[in-house]
């Protein structure tokens, strides 16, 4: 993989309208500045519109989702697919609870969604796949996961991204697997909804070609990864994710070029 | 005291539901995933009933309390009491205004409550002992805060735990005093927010014994505490919260053992 | 400039009421804490009354504004008014979407502001002058930055603080600016935010001389980044906010008064 579309967020800065959790809030919104693109946090209905002219995409993270947030997000999502701006949907923890199920129904329903980006529970249960998902983490089971992010593509007609130790993506006719990345990711929190924003970031300046871009922004970030974990221990988490943020800033196309290790099925 | 809930947290990694405020959230949810805790954030009443069949412990803090946060406490404290899972009340800033008082009172009133985890000013207004409390923050006060933490434990049929300097448990009969700890966590906000997250993942594993564990819970979270604050200058508070978390992520049930400085009343 | 309130601020520990964003919130009251203040986060307008009678300045941010926050800025303003206390307004993205100009018109209509900081594109708003604001970044203009801060001050009555590379302040009369700063400050979400409420804090100790104060808080606050910056590469913003807030609780009045490059006019 060469890498083309970082530079094209360093020199754009795409507006990202981010709607995102309490927990992730600071930190996504740092590590879109840090690779380049201009966060804006709103989950304010009235103003979904007015964002939505000068946005280039748009996150929706349903992570901490509670009292407007579902009109919020429906509305942004409209107006964002009457804008023509590429929407991300970050279904954290959609298989824990009613209210969550029943919200991502609705999103899936009434909004055109360019990218899906979850762990293997999330996507599994969107899937219709069997899956012992925890809360808001991946969980355990036994199906495939390229499959899993396969359908899901298919079914949505979207890019899907299956984030863990693997990456799996797939717009449900080409397929990706990154094996970029670090354990370390699963120790601090908002490490996935930053991923997810940052798919917002790399979709903003696609062009269309939203699974290349997809496939950039989900190596990159795993790259990130793999260099701000290289000079920690396995524990020191509270360095990690400033680490993190720290290498989203210092990372070049030329770096991401080089130790990307993505296969296309 | 031999350290024995640490690695049950690690090994159980309980779900703990948190409703907490928008300053603690991130830190908080790094700090539960760090002792092996797996966090879920919400403060959506509708989804109370369903998260309190999949969490192991509820927490519930009261720093930014607004809106609907009174209903989802009620509503979430209520679901777990029926679960028979453990509640923790971090009544931040209590004394502080009339809206906080009588939503703890009427927490207090509908809610059985496991633990109750403040500091002096917050727990002396729990126990309507005199104190000069100074909004979210300790204030002063000549009471004795060993009673103090009596007074609460008795009065509300729970483990009470003062945080300071020296940490103060009761539980009504039995009490401790913890010694570990270090003035930095007074300079970084959410500490306390922190610690009463990490009262709930350990009573989440106490089966019953929860005045063992959150005497453990207070000593590990001291124990990184000096440990984080022992290569750091006194000014260096921003470091401090990262190193909390690298020592949280680090700290083995040996090490809380060879470390505690618990003297049992 | 002869630092004076930093040590006013360490002695008193003014409590500042403070309505930010969800991006900022746990960054502002770590930054307000390592400067000396007691920061109280609270968007709930049935408890504003009660702050107002225990806090010592008020701090409005529009960041993430949403729901019921348009309500509690202004019940919180005018009790803040009643009580006689310092009010600071940060307009974040005010030009950007309707809702935000109409909050920000409506608060500056019924709240009297002791002080109004924010980027170009923002104060460029509220002054009537062209400019090209983006989102909640500063955009790009021609306009004069020192005559911007110049007329929102006078329009508005109170000190106008612009930041940016050079730091312009202004109370319509008399006017300053910092040279002091590094360019780290834009490559982190909330540094601006954070500074707004730095100046609450500054306030509540001037005695009235809010101008002085704010050119205090403002020239602290920018030897405080350069010192942070100092040590770090240019792509290390995940340290930059971290060292950040080492070096606010390190900031001593002889380092500012010994580091200040400021020049009145």
């Amino acid at each position: 993989m060469k890498s083309v579309y970082l530079d094209k967020i360093r020199s754009q800065n795409p507006l990202v309208h981010t709607i995102t959790n309490t927990v992730a809030a600071h930190f996504s919104a740092n590590g879109l500045l840090a690779v380049g693109a201009s966060p804006l946090m709103s989950a304010e209905p009235v103003e979904a519109e007015c964002l939505s002219h000068i946005s280039r995409a748009l996150v929706i993270n349903i992570g901490t989702l509670s009292g407007k947030d579902p009109q919020a997000m429906l509305a942004a999502g409209r107006f964002a697919n009457r804008a023509g701006i590429p929407v991300v949907l970050d279904p954290v923890g959609v298989a824990a609870t009613a209210y969550r199920r029943e919200t991502v129904a609705r999103l899936l329903d009434e909004v055109r969604f360019s990218v899906i980006r979850g762990n293997a529970g999330e996507l599994a249960y969107l899937a219709g796949v069997g899956w012992q998902a925890k809360g808001v983490d991946a969980g355990e089971g036994d199906a495939d996961r390229a499959e899993i992010a396969r359908i899901v593509a298919e079914q949505y007609g979207c890019v899907a991204a299956l984030s863990g130790a693997t990456d799996y993506i797939s717009d449900g006719r080409r397929a990706a697997q990154i094996a970029n990345g670090t354990p370390m990711f699963e120790k601090i929190t908002a490490s996935g909804c930053l991923l997810g924003a940052i798919c917002g970031a790399f979709a903003a300046v696609a062009d269309g070609a939203v699974f290349e871009a997809v496939c950039e922004a989900c190596t990159a970030y795993a790259v990130a990864g793999e260099r701000a974990a290289a000079a920690l221990q396995p524990s020191e988490l509270g360095q990690f994710g400033v680490r993190l943020l720290d290498e989203l800033g210092a990372l070049s196309a030329e770096t991401v070029t080089h130790q990307a290790r993505i296969v296309y099925a």
